[in-house]
Order: C-alpha cells, then sequence, then structure tokens
C-alpha cells in the first residue's frame, strides 16, 4: 500500500498543516467512491438508455429520444444543457437479412447467421448469388486479382487473434477487413462480401460495425457473418465451389439533423480552461448499445451528478458531450470540435469512456508530441492515489470523438476498463444491460469522476 | 511497455548470448498464453466438473465422481496420480428449507428465501417459530444479552460494505456474522439463526457457507437469507414485532473416508523442491461450483496440461493437489499438510486459486517473517516479465488449503483475480458454467503456470 507510505511521508514533513494535501485527495477520491458505490445513477441511467430506449441508431427515433432523456436528465445537474445540431447519416438496416449456402449437398439449404455492414448498400428484395471465395486479407485480395474476384462474393475470414492480451489490439489488427474490405473487394469486381465477426468467441452472434466505400469503385452490399457460421463456411469451401444467396435490406437516406448533448458546469476560478468528458450516445440497432456505449454516457452522466451530491464546485469549467453518430460517421465529434475551435475554446483535457463498463484498469493518454511528456508526469504525481483503486496511466489512444481536439494541444485521455469480455457483445444483439455488471460500471464512473477531481484541482502547468 | 526497455537493455548487454535470459523467458510466457487461450482444457474440465458432474459437497456422491474424473484426466499428464485417503465430514442439506414471515397483517404470509448454513443442524419437519431480533453484529447480541435474545430468532443484518473496493475484504469483514453468530446467539439463548447473505447485491439468492458451533454452547438452526429478502424482513422488525417460521433439513451424518487428489511430475534436478498448485474439489452443493472452485481446479490442472503440450520438463517437482473439503472443515489441506511433515517434505512454494475464474490480476504472497522478505524481493525480479499481463505481485493471504504448510518456510501464494463479480455468485444456486467467461479462465491459468514457470526455473535462494 504505497499510499499509506506516501500519505505518512507528507504527515510528518507538514505536521502543521494537519490534513496534507495528499491525504486530503485520498479522502475526497474514497467519497467520490463511496458515494457512487452506494448512490450512483448510472446503473439507472443506463437502464432507460439502453433497455427503455434501446438501440440508438443515428438518425433513429430512438437517438433522439435518448437526446432528450439524457438532456433533461443532466438539467438538474449542469448550469446549461445545449443540444448542439449536427448533420448525420442517416443509414437504415431495414428488413431482416438473411444468408444461405444454396448449392449443398442433397439440395439442403444452411441458412447464415449474418447483418449487414453499416452503411453499407442493400442487395434489395431480389438479393445476390454468387460463388464464394475465401480470403485472409485485403492484400490476398489484391494479389488474387480481377480474374479471380470477379463475379464472386468475398469472405474475409481472419480471425481476431486470441493470443493477443488486449482484446482492442486484436480487433484494431482485424478491423480492416471489416472497414476497407467491401471497398478493395469491389475494386476487383466481386459483387459482395462476407465478414467474418470480430470476436474471439465462436458463437452465433454477427457483429456489425461500419464499413467504408472508396470513392470511384462500386458500392457492393457487405454482412458480417457470425464466427460459428464463418468457420462452417469455411469448411464449404474448403471442399468445393461453394455458392451463397444474401439479401439485405439496408440504405443510406438523407443525412439529417440530429444532436450533440452538451451540460456544463462554469468553472470558478479558471472557466477558459474546460475539461470534457463523454461517450457516445448513438449505437448500433441490433442490441441496446449498453456497454457501446450507454456505458460511457451514464459514466460522463455520473461525474457531474457526483460532483454535484458531493458539494464539490469545479475551478474548471466541467463539460459532459454525449456525442451523437461515433458508430457511423464521427459526425458529432467533427462538428464539436469545429465549434470549439471558432469559439476559441480550450480543452485541457478531454476524456472519452467508449470501451464498456467492465472493471476499470487505468487511463490512457495522447497529446502532441510537444506536450505529451510535460502532461505525463504531472500525472504520474497522481499515481499513488490511484494505484488503491487498481488504476494505471499509460500512452495510449483516447476516444474517436474526443481525437479531433488534439490540436488544441491539451491532453486527451482514454477510459480503460478490463477489455476481456468487450468483444462477446460489441455490435450485436446481446450487448445489453445484463450484459454489464452495476459494481463494474460504477468503479469505472468512479474512476473517471477521480480523476477528473485531480485535473480541476491540480490543472497541468503547460 | 517497461519489458521490452528490459529486453532491450539486456540484449545489448550480452550481444553475444543471442536470446538473453530474460527474452527467453518473456517468449516462454507468451508460449504459455498462446498455448493455454488457443488450446487449453480448462473450460472444457470446468464444464464436466461444474455443469455434468455439479454441485460436489464433501461427502457427496458427486465429490467422489469429481474425484474420479480428474484423477482420469490427470493420470494423462503426471508421472503419478495418488488419491490419498482424507476422513471428512458429511453434511447433508436435505429436502427444501423455507421461511416464512406468520404475523403479517390480513394474515398473508411473506415467503423468504432462505437456505441452511453448511454444518448447521437442521429443525426437523416441525420446524421453528420465533420472534425475529435484528441485530448488527456479535457485540450487539452479547450487550443485549440473554434477557433480549432468549428464545428469539436473532437476524443478522450488516450488509457486506460496497465501498470496499476488493470484496474479499468486504467480505472478511461481515463473515463473522455467519461463521461465529449461530454460536453467540445460542450462548444468549437464541433459537435459530438468520444471516444476511454475504453479497454486495440485492437479489433473491441465498448465500450459504459454513458455520462453526461453539463446544459447550447449543447447536442451533441457522439460516442465510437472500438481500432482498433481508431488506424485507428488515422492514417488518422496524415496524413491529415480527415472527418467522423456518424449517430445515440438513443434518451431520457420520465422518466418511474421501481424497485428495495428488499428480506429480517429479522434478529432473531438484526433485527434494516441490512447487505445489491447488484448488479445492468440493463445493457447496446450491449450484455448480464453477468460480468456488472449480475454477482453481482447472486452473491447477492446466499449468500441468501446458507443460506437458510444451514439452516443459520441471527442474523441481510440479504437484497438482485438488483439496476436499475446503468449504466445511478443510480436512483435506490439514492431512495434506500432516503427510508431507511426517514425509519429511518441502514445499519451496505452494500457490492456489480459489477466487474465482476472472481476468487475473497478480498473486498475493505470504511466508514465515524471517523468509518473506527475501522471497519477496527475488519474485520482484519478475515483475516486468508479467507486467504486460497486467500481473503484479502484493502481500497478503495465500489460500486455505495450503495455509496450513505455512510453517515448512516456502513460499504460500493465492492467485487473485478480479474480485468485483465473484460475490454475485459465491456459495449460490447461479454458481454455475454459464457464469465463467472461458477467456478470463484461460488467462488465469496461465498467468498461474507462467509464475510456476519462473520458480520452477529459478528457484529461491534461501
Amino acid at each position: 500500500m504505497k499510499l499509506y507510505r506516501v500519505l505518512l511521508y507528507v504527515a510528518l514533513l507538514w505536521p502543521a498543516l494537519g490534513f496534507s494535501q495528499s491525504e486530503e485527495d485520498a479522502l475526497f477520491i474514497k467519497k467520490i467512491h463511496d458515494h457512487i458505490l452506494t448512490d450512483g445513477n448510472s446503473y439507472r441511467w443506463l437502464k432507460v438508455v439502453s433497455e427503455d430506449i434501446g438501440g440508438r441508431l443515428t438518425g433513429s427515433e430512438e437517438a433522439e429520444l435518448a437526446v432528450s432523456y439524457t438532456s433533461q436528465q443532466l438539467e438538474r445537474l449542469a448550469d446549461k444543457v445545449t443540444r448542439q445540431p449536427v448533420m448525420v447519416p442517416h443509414w437504415v438496416r431495414g428488413r431482416k437479412e438473411r444468408a444461405t449456402i444454396i448449392n449443398l449437398p442433397n439440395g439442403v439449404k444452411q441458412d447464415l447467421n449474418v447483418t449487414a455492414l453499416g452503411n453499407s448498400v442493400g442487395t434489395g428484395p431480389e438479393g445476390i448469388t454468387g460463388e464464394v471465395i475465401e480470403v485472409k486479407s485485403l492484400d490476398e485480395v489484391r494479389s488474387l486479382g480481377r480474374s479471380q474476384i470477379e463475379g464472386k462474393i468475398v469472405f474475409y475470414n481472419r480471425p481476431m487473434d486470441p493470443t493477443v492480451i488486449n482484446t482492442f489490439y486484436a480487433y484494431g489488427r482485424a478491423g480492416d477487413q471489416r472497414v476497407n474490405g467491401p471497398a478493395v473487394a469491389a475494386e476487383y469486381g466481386a459483387i459482395g462480401v462476407i465478414v467474418r465477426s470480430l470476436t474471439t468467441r465462436t458463437d452465433n452472434f454477427p457483429h456489425t460495425g461500419t464499413t467504408r466505400y472508396k470513392e470511384g469503385v462500386p458500392e457492393i452490399p457487405a454482412v458480417a457473418v457470425s464466427t460459428k457460421h464463418a468457420d462452417f463456411l469455411s469448411r464449404f469451401v474448403k471442399r468445393g465451389k461453394t455458392e451463397v444467396y444474401f439479401e439485405t435490406h439496408c440504405e443510406m437516406l438523407e443525412p439529417k439533423e440530429s444532436h450533440n448533448v452538451v451540460a456544463e458546469i462554469r468553472g470558478s476560478e479558471f472557466p477558459d480552461e474546460i475539461i470534457l468528458v463523454g461517450g457516445h450516445l448513438d449505437s448500433w440497432d441490433l442490441g441496446g448499445g449498453a456497454h457501446d456505449d450507454g456505458a460511457g454516457c451514464v459514466h460522463a452522466m455520473e461525474v457531474m451528478s457526483a460532483f454535484k451530491s458531493l458539494d464539490y464546485q469545479p475551478k474548471r469549467t466541467l463539460r459532459v458531450v454525449l456525442f451523437m453518430n461515433e458508430e457511423n460517421g464521427l459526425a458529432g465529434g467533427k462538428e464539436y470540435a469545429r465549434i470549439a475551435k471558432d469559439s476559441g475554446e480550450f480543452h485541457l483535457a478531454a476524456i472519452e469512456s467508449d470501451a464498456g463498463g467492465f472493471t476499470p484498469q487505468g487511463f490512457s493518454c495522447d497529446a502532441e508530441d510537444e506536450v505529451f511528456a510535460n502532461y505525463f508526469k504531472q500525472m504520474s504525481d497522481w499515481e499513488n492515489l490511484l494505484e488503491p483503486y487498481n488504476l494505471h496511466f499509460m500512452k495510449g489512444g483516447s476516444g474517436a470523438d474526443i481525437s479531433p481536439l488534439k490540436d488544441q494541444k491539451g491532453l486527451l485521455i482514454g477510459f480503460r476498463p478490463d477489455s476481456q469480455r468487450y468483444f462477446d457483445y460489441h455490435h450485436t444483439s446481446i450487448d445489453r444491460l445484463e450484459a454489464v455488471n452495476e459494481r463494474e460500471l460504477k468503479l469505472g464512473a468512479a474512476a473517471i469522476t477521480s480523476l477528473i477531481y485531480l485535473i480541476d484541482k491540480y490543472g497541468f502547468e503547460r
């Protein structure tokens, strides 16, 4: 328990002060945890957002309901709540997708669990039929070339590597198949794409997620297939010519207006130094968007709620931002940064929670090279205060929505909970409230609140 | 990534060696993880132990089935497998327990979710009826005294403190109510005891667990009540005289013979230095004993399996011990230590996994004072190798079964996974396979295997 050693040391040095600074901080951080673990609102809010409202795809009625509900809840806590208008893409899934292997022996048809990739075009009611060609990478498509790809359905089947301890790294390394695979396949004349779901589990749930077409290249329909059915399909492809039929009914409609929710408590001493904490309010439509990213939204809301309950008046401006459209466009994050820039605002720190509601492990920190070391060094002074809660600082990415703020030269921070179960649920129909443990969720909120308290109190020497 | 810095440093110092020692270790630890995460057996074994066999109460047929199954599996891996006979207590739950508040207004009867405490006596079919007196502590019973306690049912209702971050500490602080509460209440004439379940959740599952009577004091029936019904009962008690009826059909039968399972690979260089890894094979009867402690047993088995698969011949004797009767007697742990002592065996290290199959956080270490600092210092040299897996060493307890080995002056180690969800399941009907995440379970096995590899390879300077 290094903390107590530090406290003892500080207490011995300045006995005249009574409570040392560090002891005071340790006590307040404990108070934050006590309050959130016993009286926190995050789980209750998450229930409404993920269960009562449900999946909140950008442009949907549910997304707007979530804007209204969270705004209204934040109005009880903030000095000011703004619904910041953002033009967002409006992609809809339409009726249920389906896929079938159609040329099995004996005329048996084998359905596959699939779901359209976000932003993809649909096949329409007539569907598409083609021979499946299995590949492990985008480069394999390029080297096979048009002669082998044209007219076929490309099946990307490189699994997420289960031996990578942090599952987000494994996701990062497999994600190109989903994000860019359809565009690359289309360049070589493919008529459709099936992508193995991004999870290390072998199960029945297809994992959706965004894909990006390329200008000048045909937009071809693309689906994710569950890992169990990916293995199944692969076995058939290896045996011989395998044909699949699939149909999807998704389409990209006209852009429409949606909103970021921005709630603020003005700082009492340094109002021009903004500390942002946020998550993204939109989610995929398949489940309830509980871990991704209902958890991040209620984490952020809990920070403001805890400060209010504990009568802590921030010195710096605390801003809770619930971003719209992280999943299939990042329109909210970009628009927020544009307005902030135009208004000459400065974000001293921005923290995003978008890695689920699991047991907290720490924070990964990012900033422009010229300022990073200086910030990181100052934060390391706080490690002893956070160590009793198993929280550590590391260098790494922050969050998609806040990344456009990086050139303001503040510190960007990503909340990092345990990553082991995240991709069991990510972008599926089972990312629901029951996948979130109340205590783990609240510990996350308490971890973020504690760090913001320290940043607010001490700021950063620049 | 401190590891890489260390590797770089070592590589720069001894370029002539090719692979440095530390690099070789890092590679082997990665191999261990890769193997277990992709080809490990632990989850498959846990399915058989917790689901096909199920709850394995000491003395039950299921417990003996588990002895047979695990022995047989270990025979494929070990040089030698012994079923070490142990005389164990034989407590049985009998038919379903029940409890009811009988004097509610309008004659309504409210059932309470209860379960008998392990080792407690039953009420028999006639049950007991009494006025409930609620207390928060054993001391409160003592200060109320015989005048207020006699003839009543004492209701211990001090919740596990949700603000304690490590849930095992909170459990430790509340556990006296269950372990000693009935004996203390009986000293003052109580006729029965109801204990609030030991969990921070508010739910419907009663948590059993052992209780200890005191010589010369009457043995009175005792049950645990679910937290939801504890809150409910408490509200009625606060309103006025509340009477409860409960019946339990448990009884302590004659002791019988059971077994520890002891599997061994003899060390090639230092066969007299034993490294023990184990868990306990018995569990409560209510659920499947998946986290407690099926997980620990399959963790230990996986160590031997991984060494075998990776062709690693231990220098020291590796012994997998699956103890019998941790839950309600510790007969297995005591008998194992007695025999070890009689045979003049020396356990250089003993590691117990009995904290569930969750994401690993590290190891807590214990030894006699005179040797502890020396061992702990040597282990700290390995922290850089384990840090990429988020594993840390701490001072603390090890495990109940191995604790009788402490006077051998080896190092005792407790495997420490994330504790947040453990008491959601502990000693309940929902401690089943589906509560265990396969990847988290396997990471635990890999963590333990990695540490044992280091202890085996380097030993300890004494």
